[in-house]
């Protein structure tokens, strides 16, 4: 089973994370893709893209990290990688990884053969691919912030810490191209997962990048949205995993989605994530509840728990596509923790 | 026979690349080591050891450079070392493999460790040694800087840019250890070449570095000189070839060579060089000219040339050993072509 996981940040890392212990259990191939936003605009990767106009290497590293090999030299370049230099200067908090993926973007001229080299350097067994190959911004519509509201907003710094609501989000430029590659993976895969991850500026984008979206859509693919274990401060701060959903859904209103995987704790009342998720879910699809979250004082999946869940789902007879069938609001329903 | 190169920039650069030639000749064997100095304070290399602390990478990433494999992936990996970022921003002239060999320096712990690690990544055949593990400092005793000299200057950027003429350099601190592998490898090795390159700054410090001049003094390798094609502004400027010879014998009185090689168009007065020489040859040791400088705009040795000059030196009879045989004056020249 070919596995896409679309996302950014530690978000990704989580699902790439699980999808690692699923490879080991041969339930998904261990040639594993992730598909990564290209919006960042803050930390070491800001300052890359503002300087050298690179793609911002940050999620991309990580995700790369998450897909390591666990051998000596693929453990001991992944710490080069994801180590960031110290003290004060001009090269503080730069992680090396950044400084890599950009100066190989620079010298080969193409930031999928520059990640593909990195990710041999690592052994890394699948692929990290970008979004689009484009730097791209992202903006919000935000209320809240004031007299005169709705506001604009512009950068995924901006977006993920608003004191506002965060209401719809776009892309600059706005219809960008998809990196092919990414394109081509999606419609290869037979597992699609979008999320967790920072719902607005990680999960959300690759729904706003035309080719990719339209590729989600017509993917004869499972999808799995995984929902976040909290609301994040700032761009999701207070949002129920119902609104997680309903996002979603304004975002990519045709997306359908065969399973909804949320951690039991995170949901208060059940009931209304069933019902938030039944119009979104394809025929046969379910919600599945199932404690994912680590025993960690910030919220973070449990890669384990995280597999388990989608192992689960993936376990169930798949929904008939095409994905064009409207959803007829009786789909079923798992609910099980 | 094992070639160990002492020597910095540009210098060790053409002294490598001759080795490379006489490996592929069957003369020397392919593993070359190189024995770097560790002074640098200009440029990317003076910014990452004010800003980290660590040793300034640039001259031992062109050794590297001079060593990598000719294959694809070792041209790759080379061709990224050796990229410098563009722009005005934070990183602009930062080559990027200063900048992989300063974070692995962090990461790994040693500069040797890290040296290895980037040596297998390129595809070196053969290893780059710092000439110690610590950073070290130039400074310098100059005359005609004006009233009240001599001056002392210190760094390898005002040393190698002195209006003045300078007398005597030294380290800070005055006796550093020695890298222990450059040691051993100095002590094992069947060929030590100094030289060519800036002469205080990059050819003189390996012997003022007290384990590492006692190890070139009593090794049974033969010992080679090769002198600049020209003098340098700044540091050498209006230098014969004699005062280069010179220098290196007051900074290493003890020191006995079997070959002093020279552009035959460099050495005006070839009697000259020759009387200079004499004291600092060991018996059976002669002065070797040869057209050895490549055509071009810059004064630069042409690898073929070197390496035939070399070839040739080291295809006669080797002096008798021990070095501390003191000097007789009426050493052999061939002084030829």
């Amino acid at each position: 089973m070919r596995a896409v996981a679309l996302g950014g940040g530690h978000g990704l890392h989580a699902t790439l994370s699980a999808l690692r212990v699923l490879a080991a259990r041969g339930v998904v191939d261990a040639h594993v893709t992730a598909v990564v936003t290209v919006a960042d605009d803050g930390g070491s990767s800001g300052r890359l893209r503002r300087e050298l106009g690179s793609l911002p290497p940050g999620d991309l590293r990580m995700a790369m990290a998450a897909l390591a090999s666990d051998d000596v030299a693929g453990q001991r370049w992944t710490t080069l990688v994801q180590h960031r230099f110290g003290g004060t200067g001009a090269l503080a908090g730069h992680a090396v990884g950044n400084l890599l993926l950009a100066g190989l973007m620079d010298t080969l001229g193409d930031p999928v053969a520059a990640l593909d080299e990195v990710g041999s350097l690592l052994g890394v067994r699948g692929r990290v691919l970008p979004m689009s190959r484009e730097p791209l911004d992202i903006e919000a519509e935000v209320t809240g912030l004031g007299s005169g509201g709705p506001h604009r907003i512009r950068g995924q710094v901006a977006v993920a810490s608003t004191p506002g609501r965060v209401r719809r989000v776009w892309l600059q430029p706005q219809r960008p191209r998809a990196c092919a590659e990414a394109v081509a993976a999606v419609g290869a895969a037979d597992l699609l997962i979008l999320g967790p991850g920072s719902w607005f500026t990680s999960v959300l984008p690759h729904l706003l990048v035309p080719e990719l979206r339209d590729a989600v859509l017509a993917a004869s693919a499972r999808r799995v949205v995984v929902l976040n274990l909290a609301p994040e401060p700032g761009e999701t701060a207070g949002f129920s995993p119902e609104r997680h959903l309903a996002v979603l859904s304004e975002h990519a209103p045709a997306l359908r989605v065969d399973a909804v995987v949320a951690d039991v704790a995170a949901v208060p009342v059940p009931d209304r994530l069933h019902r938030a998720a039944s119009s979104m879910l394809s025929p046969g699809g379910r919600v599945h509840l199932a404690p994912v979250a680590a025993d960690a004082v910030m919220p973070r999946h449990d890669p384990v728990a995280l597999a388990d869940a989608l192992d689960a789902v993936v376990a169930g007879p798949q929904a008939p596509h095409p994905v064009s069938t409207p959803p007829d609001g009786q789909t079923q329903h798992s609910g099980g923790s």
